[in-house]
This record gives structure tokens, sequence and C-alpha cells, in this order.
């Protein structure tokens, strides 16, 4: 084992001790943490509903971990603004508008943008938004999904740091640039979730593998050094993938970074996960005349989001409509696994099946996640608190 | 050599003879036997257009090698009617319609739709529109990129013939599913245009590569058999992509089939293309009342259409917007490329290369293109002409 590893494992998410906390514990914690660092009630529900959320669905990369985080952001660099303005329409159609969130809790900002854009469709049919001068977001999935609880097709895309090298470049240019459509039907078919980054593999999905960190091994294609050759041993890639961005803004060159979906050659088709990444761009910055993810440095300022929501009314009777969609996710539901311990699964059931059993049977987080927590809980007086809502898992 | 590859190199893309065709005269006489073989006028300029436009560009699966296909369709199967009643609008808002069109000519159908798409987006910001009982409608970018002439942002997809496997199944449920858009820009930076299936390699790059055919090997994890392994035998895998589409329409299992972009594996996010392709399913068959990819036959009959058309007003001043992604689209052309004589290429720009060259030096087609096209030549008495338009590249 290397120097290098061995340092990386030292409390690192190799320790496989983890806690569970009912799901309603943790958010009231994670609330009351958030207003203790300097949150308002309102913005510390926006990001709360989010960050508990995502733990419940195993999306642990965007999840309470993301608390220390953004308490890094607020004291270290001041790109997350808790008195920013509340966000400004700038331009506005009956189909559309353009906001600017003024580096504010980005997700006070997503959330009046969905409402603001769940009224308009309503009234419109469709209404198609961008936000600049934004900041996280959080998992892409909630801001659809908050559309599919209103009845409408909801769309969403963010930039973010840069991440992700364009297909024949070892630069970091693009962002891990995420695209999240929720479909609503009817009945008993949950619904259509698909939340995807547009790189091979999602930044948080490489730094908390378990089984890279045992391994040491991250498998081909993933990760690219700045060289243009790809890493395959596991501390190096988390050196290239937390590499090249520093708090004065200023790109660090060459970088090198994650590969688009589809891999680094163009065999495999790894110009199409650029290509999607290229127009998440073009969406979010493009269309909001704010800035790309080759300009956001690490804390996140000027992250742009898009969003789209569309009223099933404008293909016909909302509910054929619904019916349909149903008959086919229910026609795809019938192809035959490989593997009978290995179910075909339509976008979103993972997330769902994630979250029931979290309803359950509670929250699991890791060691790593609750101690990077704890920090947070001593710091503003909720520690006694904090530990009440912990047990560790069998 | 075992006898099966003998058999597909006889006569096969392995034959290196190339022709060259001026553009005109190239769209002359495919128009011609469009004619020949009864499409009315309005059908043979709509079919051509596309056709001889994807052979400029070097899609030549999209190209005049469609012209004996469709001939095909339209004697054995009848899937495709050129007596088909005009297309029709099932439900129409400001800013939506769904079409049906009746079996007819795909391109003619896409036109149709096209053009009221570009109309109603001009009047209301945006348009969106599904189409069903439609049929194959070429490559997907030309109906983005007719958007984007009329200074729209352009998005379409298609489903099309079952040809993909979902993850984890080994049966081909979802159509190859391109997904275009085309973005406009000012000045002297061309536009964005993406236009990519969602699987990890197209139907016709797999089936007319020379790279695979003359080394009998096709790359891992592109081609799955029946029983879930993936295919490396370039024979074998053109008989599994070819295999499993009966005119009765009855899906013969198991089947096998291309693996969507990422791969089979989850590991590299197979399931994200998997993810794409199914959504594209519910834009297309989903939101029109069609059918979906499941139930396509060969031939193509009930293929569903999706189209949406943005005005860049609906984010601002027109100009500003423009200008503004321009800006963005310059930035990212300065990503460094790993070797100076491989640069990086924005979407759009491999496509826009080989049309200048075309418009140029000409069109060059396979002596196996000319050769399905002569015959039809020969069929439509127009073999004398025919000859006069093509030069064998030297």
């Amino acid at each position: 084992m290397s120097d290098k590893e061995r340092q990386y494992r030292k409390g690192g998410p190799t320790q496989m001790k983890e806690y569970v906390a009912k799901y309603e514990d943790l958010y009231k914690i994670v609330k009351e943490m958030f207003i203790g660092i300097g949150y308002s009630d309102k913005q510390a529900t926006a990001v709360t509903n989010s960050l508990v959320e995502a733990d419940a669905r195993h999306i642990h990369s965007h999840g309470t971990v993301m608390l220390p985080t953004y308490l890094g952001y607020i004291e270290t660099t001041g790109c997350l603004k808790l008195d920013a303005p509340d966000p400004t329409v700038v331009h506005e159609t009956p189909v559309s508008f353009v906001m600017d969130g003024h580096s504010g809790v980005g997700y006070v900002i997503a959330e009046t943008a969905v409402k603001k854009c769940i009224k308009k469709a309503k009234e419109s049919g469709i209404c198609v938004a961008a936000v600049r001068y934004a900041n996280h977001y959080g998992y892409a999935g909630h801001w659809s999904e908050m559309m599919a609880d209103e009845g409408l097709i909801g769309i969403t895309s963010t930039n973010t740091i840069r991440a992700v090298c364009p297909t024949r470049s070892a630069e970091r240019f693009l962002g891990t640039n995420p695209i999240a459509v929720a479909i609503p039907t009817v009945g008993d078919e949950p619904r259509f979730l698909l939340d995807m980054a547009t790189c091979v593999m999602a930044y948080g999905k490489i730094c908390r593998s378990k089984v890279f960190a045992e391994s040491g091994v991250l498998p081909d294609d993933i990760v690219v050094r700045p060289d243009g050759t790809t890493v395959t041993d596991f501390p190096e890639a988390i050196e290239v993938v937390a590499h090249g961005d520093t708090p004065d803004k200023i790109p660090v060159e060459p970088t090198g970074g994650i590969a688009p979906l589809g891999g680094t050659t163009e065999l495999r088709s790894g110009y199409k996960g650029y290509g999607l990444a290229m127009l998440v761009e073009l969406l979010t910055g493009g269309f909001s005349g704010g800035i790309p993810s080759k300009f956001i440095p690490y804390a996140g300022e000027g992250v742009c989001f898009f969003f789209m929501a569309i009223a099933p009314t404008v293909f016909g009777d909302p509910k054929a409509v619904l019916e349909h969609l149903k008959y086919i996710i229910e026609e795809y539901r019938k192809a035959q696994p490989i593997s009978e311990d290995m179910p075909v699964l339509m976008p979103g059931d993972k997330e769902r099946h994630y979250r029931e059993e979290a309803l359950k049977n509670g929250i699991v987080l890791s060691d790593d996640i609750v101690g990077k927590l704890r920090a947070v809980a001593q710091r503003v007086g909720k520690e006694t608190e904090f530990e009440k809502v912990f047990t560790v898992k069998e």
C-alpha cells in the first residue's frame, strides 16, 4: 500500500461503521443546524428538504454531507450569500422567464423558479426558464419531481463546477451537468424519473466508492490524466479529480478530469456524453446570460439552472395522455432480465426502492458523513440533540 | 476465415471502390428515381432533400442507400403508403399539437410538422409537437436544422425499429432513438448541432464499418447476444443485430441487440443511455398516443416523432441571446487538444466539414451503395442518366 493510499484510507470511506437515523429526526436536526449556521427558516427548509431526500434515496453525494461543504463556501469564499436579495425576474413572456439569483442559496432560488414555472405552465401549457448567478441546487431530480407532483412533465438541468473533459481534451472544462426528467403517470405505475450526470461517473460516485477505495483500483476510461491517458490507480484518480480548482478562480492547466458519458474514446461514443454536457452549458449558462462551468470556481458561484414544465393537456385529454404513458412504461417493464436476481428497472425505480426502505427502517449514513455533520453540530451547540438522532447500524 | 465471414465480405463494404457525384447531379437523379417508383413531386422532394444532405455529411446510413430500402417497404409490407391522406392534426393548443401521419412518407409528415412548429413557435414563443403513425424521417439533425434555419432552437427525436436492449436485458426493445438539438448563433460561429443515437453505436455504423468488416472484430460491449454476453466476432454481431424482426410484426425472442450509450455495464453508466432511449419512447410514442419501438416492425410502420421549437426571444433580446451562446461556444473551443492533429470539435463540426468538402469535390459513395441505387435506376428506366452522374474516385 502506498503512503498516498494509506493517507487516503485513514478515516476515509473504507471504515465500514454506519449510523441510522429516522427521516424526521434527521430532517429536524439538519434544519436546526442550518439555522445555527445562519440560514433563515425559509432557506433551511428548502435545503433540508432536498438533502434529506437525497440521503433517503442513497444519493449521498447530494445529501446532508453538503451542510459542512456549504459552510465552507460561506466562510472561505463568500460565494454563497445568505443575505442575498430575493431572486429577480429579468425577462418574462407568457411561456418563459429568465431569473437572476444574486448568488443566494441555490435551493431557494430553484424553489422560487420551479414554483413560477409550475404556475406559468398551468396557465400557458408550457414554461421554460433559465436562471443565472445561482448556487448548488442539490440533486436535479428533486426539482423535476416537484413539477411532476403538480401533474406536469418536469425537466431541469444545471451547470456546475468544472470537472469533465471534452472529447479529445484533458482540460476539465465542463460540469458534470445533470439532466433530470420526471414524467407523471396514473394508477399504480410510479412515475418515470431519469436523473443523470452527463459524465461517465458522477464526481461523488468516484470519491465515495467503497469498492474502489478498498481495491485501490478504478476501472479504465473514467478519469483522465493531464496528459490524456486514463487512470486506474484509485488514489491517483482522486488526486486528479480534486485538482485544478483554486479559490482565486483561475483555472490551473493542465488539469485532467472525468470522462464524458461513453468514455474517452470516440469508438464508444464519448462524444455523445460530451455533446450532452455541452448542450447543458447552453441551456443553463447560455440561455440565462450567465457563465459556463469553465469559469465556475470550486465554491459554485455563478451556477446556472434550466427548467421546463409541460402540462400533459398540450398533448390531449390529460387522463388519456397519462394512461398512454403508463401503458408504454408497463410494456417496457416486460423486458426479460438476463439474470433473475437483477430485474430490469425503469429510471427512478432504484431511488424509489431506497426511499421506501429509508422511510421504514431509517436513513443509513456512513461514519464519515456523520463525523462531518457532528463537527457542525458541535459548533452550533447542538451536540446533545445530534447524538440522540443516530444509532449505530447493526 | 469462416464461411459466414466470406459470404458477408462478398460484395460487402470491404470492396474499396468508391464513386463521386456532384451534389446537384446526385440530387436530380435520386429525385427522379423516387418519382419513378411512384413518389409524388412533393414526396420525392422532401425525401431527396434529406438523403442527399445525409450523404454529403457522411451519414451514409441515412443517405440515398435508403431509396431501395423504402422501395422494399412499399412492395413487401405496404407499411409505407404513398397514397396516404395528408397528415391531420388531432389536438392543438397555442403552444402544441399532436399529428397523425396515416403511415405516409415520413419526410413529408416531418416537414409538415416542422413547418407548423416553426409557425407556432414564432407566434407563441414555443411549440411542442408529437406525431404518431409516421414513417422513417432520415437523420434527425435535418429537422432540427430546419428550425435553426428560421432562427429557432430546434429539438427533435424519433422512435424507430427496435434494436437496443434495456440495461440488464438482452431483448431488443428500444429503438436507436436519436435526439437532435440545433441551436443557432450569430456571426462566424457555426451553430451547435448535436445529433446522436442513444445507443453506444448506431445500427448503420456497425453494419457499414469497413474497419470492423476487414478486421472481423467488433470492440467489446457494443452488441449483446441473446444470452446477455457481448459479441466481438464481427460476422456474428451482424447476425445478432439483423435478427429478431419479422414482417408479421411478432417479436422473436430472445433477440439480443445493441447496447445503450455507456455500454452494457452499470459501472460505466449504460443505464443512462437506456434512460435516454426510454425517455425518447415517452416523448414520441407516449405523447403522441402512438406505439413504442417495441412494436415497430422492421419496415418502420408506426414510427413516432417529437419536435420542439423555441424562439430565442423567450430568453430576452434575441441578438443578445445568440451573442451569448456564441461567446460560450467560443470559450469551449479553447480547450487544449491532447493531440494537435485531433482538434477538439463542437457538435456539428465534423458533418459541416464533410459537407463543405462534398460541395467542393463531390459526394463520395461506396460501390455497395451505388450498386443498390443502380438496380433501382435500371428498374425505372434511368440507367443511362444514372451512369452519367458517377465517376470512379481516384
